[in-house]
C-alpha cells in the first residue's frame, strides 16, 4: 500500500464521536431520561431529521443555522426536489408541525416527549455542537393548558437530573407576566424591549442594561432602576411574591403572573431546598413565551449557559393549523451537558463491552458444550459470549480481562463433571450451575 | 387568521414518520434488538450523522445516493468550511472510519452494534427510504477473524427476528470462495463477472443470467450450464457440501468454502429447520465480500428485496490505516422490515402513552393528597399520570379510558380513609394500598 492511498480521518469540529466506554454512559444517561419521561406518562415522538425549509422558516428567525440538504449528483441528473429539505435545528418546529398535521390522531392534553439529534451550521465553541441531541418535553392542549403542567415539568426535569449525579445545577423559574405587568404598571410601554435588555443581564451587566434602558428603550433613571430592582429579586421559594410586591408597583398582569409563579413554587415546595429558584432576572428572549419560563445552569459555571431551557407559550403551531394550540415545554441539552463532563473528565468510563461473562472454549472438541452453556446462561438474560476459538485457558483469561469482562466459565472437563466460574475481580474460583448462577 | 398564513404540512415522501401508537412498537422493536446484541457481548458505537466527503467517496461507490450539506447562508457568509460534509448512507463507512480512528483504543476482536439512521438521496419507491434505521453488527479484528463468528452472526440475526413476530422469513448463507473457487474449477478467468451475473437471478431469470453468462462473459454453454446448477443448490443443512460435491467440479478454493459453508451450517443446526439455509444462488453483489455471506428475505414477498444482509470482507478500513482489519458482519434493515409491516397492517399498535394509572384529583383540596399519592407509585417504578386539575370524576376517567390508561386511582375522602383503583377494563373497582398496589 502507498502513502498516498491512505486518508487519515480526523474528528469533524462541532460533531461528537465517543469511545464504547463513554458511549455506554451516554446510552445509560439516555435510558434514564426516558425511563423518567415516561414515568409521568409522556409518550415518545420522533419526527424526521428533515423538515421542508417552509416549515424550518415559519416562524423565520433562525435561518442563519440551517443546513440544507443537497443530493451530490444534483447538477447531473437536473434534479432538485430535495433541494427544500433542511435538518431541524431543535425539536420544538417539528412538534409543532407534528401536532398540526397529525391534530386529528391525538388525544388532548397531549404530553410527549422528543429525544433526538439537532444539527446547527454555527461556528463550534465552547457549549456549541454542530450536532446534538435534545431531550423535549411538552403538554399541548387544544384550548387550555392547566398550571398543574408549569409545575410538573420542572419536577419531572429536577428528578431526572438528578439521577445524572452531575456537578450542582440550579432550575430558575419566572414568569413573563410578572416582568410585563410590572414594567406596564411602571408605565413602560414597550415592555418587550425591556424583556430583551434584561436578558442581557448577566452577559453585561447592570450598568449595561440600565444603558441599554435609558439610552436605547427611552425610560427614566427611576424606571430602569425600578427594572433593575425587580430583576435582583431570587428566592428559593413562594416568598417571591412577597418580595415583588413590596417593590410598590401595581398591575393587574402582575398580580396574575405572580399567583401563577406563586402556585408553581408552592407545588414543588417538597424538593430540596434551592433546586428549583424564582429567579426574576430569567427572560428567556424568545417571544413565542408567555407565562412560566424555566432555565436552568450549572452552579459553578452559570457562563457556560443554560442545560435546559423552556417555559409557557399561547401558540405551538399557529403558521400550521387554524387551532390555537397552547402548551408549555422544557428541553434538557443533553450533549451540552455531557460533553462537558467527559471534556473535564467528569465521567466514569463505563464498560467496553457488555459482557458479563465468557465461557471458555478449553478445546474444539468442548466447542459445541460451550455453546450450549453460553445459550443457556443468556437464555437467563445473562451478556454471554463464547470464546470465539479454542485456546490456551490464559489467552481467554486474558481477553476477559482486557475487556472488563467479570467472569469466566469453564465447562466440565467430562459429561456429568463440574462447571467452575472464575471472578477475575476477586480470582475466586467456584463451581457453578448454569442454571442457577448469577453474576 | 387569513388563510393564507397558513402553511398545511405534507408528509414528505421517503421519510418515514409514526403515530405515538406506532413509535410505541418502533422503540420496542429497537430496545428489543439492542437487548439481543448486548445479550451477545456486542458494544454500543454512534457515529456523527456525517462524514466528510472524502471519507464518504473513499470506495467510490454511491457517490448519487449521498445528501451533502450546506448552510443556508453560506453564500451571505462566504463561507465553505461544512461543504465537503455528507449524510451517511450506510454504518459500515463510517464504522471503518471509526476502526481506523480510535484503532489504538480498541480491544480486538472488537464487536460493536449501531442502530442509526442513514440517509440516502434516492427516489423513494416500494421498501426504498430516504432515511431509514438500520441496526448493524459487526466483528473486527487486527489480523483473522474465526469462523465462530460467521456462525454467531446469523444466530444472533435469527434470535432478535424470532422475536419480532414477523411473517416467515429465511437467512439465506453462502461463501463467495465456493462460487469463485468452482468458477474457477470450471476454467472460468473472471470469476467476479460470473458473481454480478448470477446476482441477478432473481430478477432476471434462470435465461437471462446464461443470456449474460455465454454472450458478455464469453463462457460456454456448458460452462454457464454448470454455473447455474450451482446457483440451484439449497439446503437447510451442512448436506449441501455433498450436493456441491456432486457437481464433479475441483478446486482447492472450493474445498476451502465449502468447509467453511459447512462449519457455519453445523454451528447453527439447533435451530428450528429451514430459518437458516444454504442457497448457492446468493451471491451478493458487493466487491469486498470474500466468504460467508448472508442475505434474509421474507418468504412470501421475497421481491421486497434483503431484510439483513451481510459477510465476511478481507479488510474493513484499508483507506483510512495501514493495518489490515478483517471482520464479519450484518444488518438488519429496520425501517424497511417495520415500515412494511406498518403498511401492511399487521403491526398491532401500542399504547397511546405510557401512563399504567391516573390519579383522580377529586377537588382542588385534595390535589396535594393525588400528587404524594402519584410519587408514591412512581418511586415503585409505575408509570403515573395525577390528572392535570380538579374536575368531576366522570371527565377524568374519559381522559384515561381516551388515553387507554388502564386505571384511576381515588385518592381517600379523609384522612386515614381507603384509597380505591378502579381497573377500567374489567370495570371493577377496589380498595388499595399505595405501597404496595401493582397495575
Amino acid at each position: 500500500m502507498s502513502d498516498q492511498r491512505i486518508l487519515r480521518p480526523k474528528p469533524i469540529s462541532g460533531f461528537p464521536e465517543w469511545s464504547p466506554e463513554i458511549r455506554s454512559v451516554e446510552q445509560a444517561w439516555l435510558d434514564h431520561i426516558r425511563t423518567g419521561f415516561e414515568r409521568y406518562g409522556f409518550a415518545s415522538v420522533e419526527t424526521p431529521s428533515v423538515e421542508s425549509l417552509d416549515v424550518l422558516m415559519a416562524k423565520g428567525e433562525t435561518s442563519q443555522e440551517v443546513y440544507t440538504l443537497h443530493r451530490l449528483q444534483e447538477g447531473a441528473e437536473g434534479d432538485s426536489s430535495d433541494a427544500r429539505l433542511g435538518l431541524h435545528f431543535d425539536l420544538t418546529v417539528p412538534f409543532a408541525r407534528y401536532a398540526a398535521q397529525h391534530f386529528n390522531e391525538l388525544t388532548f392534553p397531549f404530553k410527549r416527549y422528543q429525544m433526538q439529534r439537532v444539527w446547527r451550521g454555527e461556528r463550534p465553541q465552547e457549549g456549541r455542537f454542530r450536532e446534538f441531541t435534545q431531550c423535549d418535553i411538552d403538554v399541548i392542549n387544544a384550548d387550555q393548558v392547566p398550571l398543574h403542567f408549569d409545575a410538573e415539568l420542572p419536577r419531572i426535569v429536577h428528578e431526572v437530573l438528578t439521577g445524572l449525579d452531575l456537578p450542582a445545577w440550579t432550575i430558575s423559574v419566572n414568569n413573563r407576566k410578572v416582568l410585563q405587568g410590572y414594567y406596564e404598571g411602571l408605565g413602560i410601554t414597550d415592555p418587550v424591549a425591556v424583556i430583551r435588555a434584561v436578558d442581557k443581564l448577566h452577559k453585561i451587566g447592570a450598568d449595561g442594561v440600565r444603558a441599554i434602558l435609558v439610552d436605547q428603550v427611552g425610560l427614566s433613571e427611576r424606571q430602569a432602576a425600578a427594572c433593575l430592582e425587580l430583576a435582583a429579586v431570587k428566592s428559593a421559594d413562594a416568598s417571591v411574591v412577597t418580595e415583588v410586591k413590596r417593590l410598590g408597583v401595581e398591575s393587574q398582569l402582575l398580580d396574575e403572573g405572580l399567583e401563577e409563579l406563586g402556585f408553581v413554587l408552592d407545588s414543588l415546595d417538597d424538593l430540596p431546598a434551592g433546586s428549583v429558584v424564582a429567579d426574576l432576572s430569567i427572560a428567556r428572549g424568545l417571544d413565542y413565551y408567555t407565562g412560566t419560563v424555566y432555565e436552568a445552569a450549572f452552579d459553578d459555571d452559570p457562563g457556560y449557559g443554560s442545560i435546559c431551557a423552556g417555559g409557557r407559550y399561547e401558540d405551538l403551531a399557529g403558521e400550521f393549523i387554524r387551532r390555537r394550540l397552547p402548551g408549555v415545554g422544557i428541553s434538557i441539552g443533553l450533549t451540552r451537558i455531557f460533553a462537558k463532563l467527559v471534556a473535564e473528565g467528569r465521567i466514569t468510563p463505563g464498560r467496553s463491552c457488555p459482557t458479563e461473562v465468557l465461557v471458555a472454549v478449553p478445546s474444539a472438541e468442548r466447542r459445541g458444550d460451550a455453546l450450549r452453556i453460553g445459550a443457556q446462561l443468556r437464555d437467563r438474560g445473562i451478556n454471554t459470549e463464547v470464546f470465539h476459538q479454542a485456546a490456551k485457558i490464559g489467552k481467554q483469561i486474558q481477553y476477559a480481562s482486557r475487556k472488563g469482562i467479570g467472569h469466566v466459565w469453564f465447562p466440565p472437563f467430562e459429561d456429568g463433571g463440574e462447571h467452575e466460574v472464575k471472578n477475575l475481580g476477586s480470582g475466586e474460583q467456584t463451581t457453578a450451575d448454569p442454571e442457577s448462577w448469577r453474576p
